[in-house]
């Protein structure tokens, strides 16, 4: 039997005859030869089909083949430099497992993305989002093995949960048994702070969901996101932290996935100069910034997302900005002893105008101040009985941040919309395929 | 300032003035010492203050530590033969960040599990507790290792469906915008199958619900589970995948966790037998043995939880039951060419009476026979139109299965219930913290 070889790995078969199985994407012919181009999912080769070398009948079948039909594919590789992927296979034997039934939907020519998104399912195949996943495993990939080698403990935490995280933004609820209401989780943060409290330094990568009727490139209702807690980690350590993290997985995904990033026209230049230390600047400066690029802000005012662009646009790399007015931020950020009006926190801009990537601040420790400030924002109290009960048995100053992964994605990847940066995104208007 | 080191690198400390910060666990104390056990997250270790080498004032603030007072201390690290940890620390200065201002309410003597599960943001600083996360983060990272060293592509499959995976069991549904009813994920299987297409080998690892009513200590309402996906791969090489993986795991968990498993008293000779191959069993002859073991159960029938057991404790690997009656499993499942009243599947059962910690199956590739099996199951055609067009657009043979997270960890340790191998379980009547 004839050896079942992936794409990928036909470097290691020059000269040898082997099976390839995949799916034929797209197809040349003349009267004497058919040029069909393969893939498998791990790459893309060319095979050829001449007249003169095989059976009528194998010719025939090559004739035949349309876009997408999957076939299992005997022949010979050869190294062959004018070609794009390197190496062809010489073929000498077809195996037709389908000839589709329906003709492909997805063409060469200019789809809506309304089309494509609801044809998710098979606009996956296509170059530029298999470079795209390709892109995204090697980024989660860093990620966590950046973790590993800092040693932090991976605690996932509940999706499903009574008490709500940042109460920002709409939440999703479902009907939980007998308990009554339950939400879909915005943010493990609390959750981490206690495991933090158990283990140190901990993370989590999980789905988070944002019932946010946002229309933005950047929004999706269901997202990605890396977490970390540190105890023991104050604003600036937390900060050193996100500097060395970006580096590290933007270095990685240069090494492993570069390939990837020039075959969607991804200039790596700019992701090449993405190193720590990364330049920091206060709230304060942000804002005299941006007045003196005209935008309408004033001190006290967030920073949303074209300002972001603006601020972010200054700078060939990712961008600090901290310490915002405590009015603008959550509950619980820690306030800063040298000017209470402001916490100590920090938004992480990626560059080339992507804004936001992560979000961080050191959380108050003080058990008083944290229900002082709990009340300030007209939350609940008795919700967050336990995240107070944190504070109680050996509270310590700790800092933390979360990572949109699909943000990260689309910077990295450069991509127009988040929505190419998940399997599959959700929006508010889709929850289909 | 002297250096912040973490209680797992004191090694290369000995003889040095560092700083620990962490928490302290415990204490024996006499007139002129006291004996402080320390934990900061990385392990655990004795500081010793000596009334005759601090000042008065330091061995004082020793005296007035309580349980899980959140502390700095500064000392000398010493190799210690004698010790459980193998080092201690020479006191000379203590910074304390917190004493509780309530009692600890977690001691040394029995509690309820209701208590401790209402406490869990607390019962994860316990030791057994802290060894079983870190196994666990093991556990998973061997997981994506793997997949890693197999090049399969991680693919997040979404939690919000249109479209019900299983339709076994209930879900939790959640209103969406102006789309109606949402449902969330039962399994990502449909979405992997999408991703096989494009991709050739996929997997996933992330939270999973399901609303079903059980009351074991094998189910949880949200667990993690890892799916794979593979394309053209048959039920075989679907199970000869799953023996390595298992393989694999269990032996990076011996590699880098040992340790973790010993101090929870887990015996490891089992676990140094889990080598692939497994013994394989057809469901016809599990029933023959169960039979002949006194199970009231006749051809047909499910194998439930207790079955599982009887099965595994025949074995001192994991075994795989193959080929169930088609009646008893998922309409997506190939149906046998050679017996068509069973399907490609296999269960893996985990041994020393663990059961079930993999289903799996080849699936369906053909479009008419998919339909055929919606209908006679009664589902909703509509609802898999995108899964059914999958088969349309050249189908191939594929296999993949789901491998519950938790259950692998309960085995792996040797749990009794599967609430402590989660950071936070979600029971049908807990929803909190």
């Amino acid at each position: 039997m004839t050896q079942w070889v992936y794409i990928e790995d036909v470097a290691d078969h020059v000269g040898e005859k082997i099976e390839i199985r995949g799916w034929m994407f797209n197809k040349r012919s003349s009267g004497k030869i058919h040029f069909l181009q393969l893939r498998d999912g791990t790459g893309f080769i060319q095979a050829i089909v001449e007249k003169s070398s095989v059976d009528e009948e194998i010719f025939q079948i090559a004739a035949s083949l349309r876009i997408e039909s999957s076939v299992m594919i005997e022949g010979i590789i050869r190294e062959d430099k004018r070609s794009p992927y390197g190496y062809e296979m010489d073929v000498k034997n077809i195996e037709v497992v389908q000839i589709p039934i329906e003709d492909y939907p997805i063409s060469k020519k200019d789809h809506g993305v309304d089309f494509l998104m609801t044809n998710r399912h098979l606009w996956l195949r296509s170059k530029k989002q298999f470079h795209i996943l390709l892109t995204r495993n090697e980024i989660i990939r860093a990620v966590r093995e950046f973790y590993n080698l800092k040693k932090f403990v991976l605690v996932d935490t509940p999706i499903l949960t009574g008490s709500i995280g940042e109460c920002s933004g709409e939440v999703f609820d479902i009907e939980y048994f007998d308990l009554g209401k339950a939400y879909l989780a915005q943010t493990g943060q609390l959750y981490l702070e206690a495991a933090a409290m158990a283990l140190g330094k901990v993370f989590n990568l999980g789905p988070t969901f944002r019932a946010e009727k946002s229309k933005t490139r950047r929004h999706l209702t269901e997202f990605w996101m890396n977490e970390a807690e540190m105890a023991y980690y104050s604003s600036d350590d937390n900060m050193e932290f996100q500097e060395e993290l970006v580096s590290y997985v933007v270095k990685k995904v240069l090494e492993r996935a570069s390939d990837h990033l020039m075959a969607i026209d991804r200039d790596l230049k700019p992701l090449e100069k993405v190193k720590a230390p990364f330049p920091r600047m206060s709230y304060d400066e942000a804002i005299k910034l941006l007045q003196k690029k005209d935008f309408d802000i004033k001190w006290g005012d967030d920073i949303g997302g074209d300002e972001e662009t603006g601020i972010s646009e200054e700078f060939d790399k990712p961008v600090m900005v901290y310490n915002y007015p405590r009015n603008i931020k959550a509950f619980y950020m820690q306030p800063d002893p040298s000017n209470p009006e402001v916490v100590l926190c920090n938004d992480m801009l990626a560059p080339e105008g992507y804004g936001e990537i992560i979000g961080a601040s050191q959380r108050i420790h003080d058990p008083d101040l944290l229900v002082e400030r709990i009340k300030e924002f007209n939350l609940p109290v008795e919700s967050y009985d336990w995240y107070i009960d944190l504070r109680k048995h050996g509270t310590v100053p700790h800092s933390g941040f979360g990572m949109g992964i699909e943000r990260l994605v689309a910077w990295i990847c450069k991509l127009d919309h988040i929505r190419e940066a998940i399997p599959f995104a959700r929006t508010i208007y889709r929850i289909h395929p």
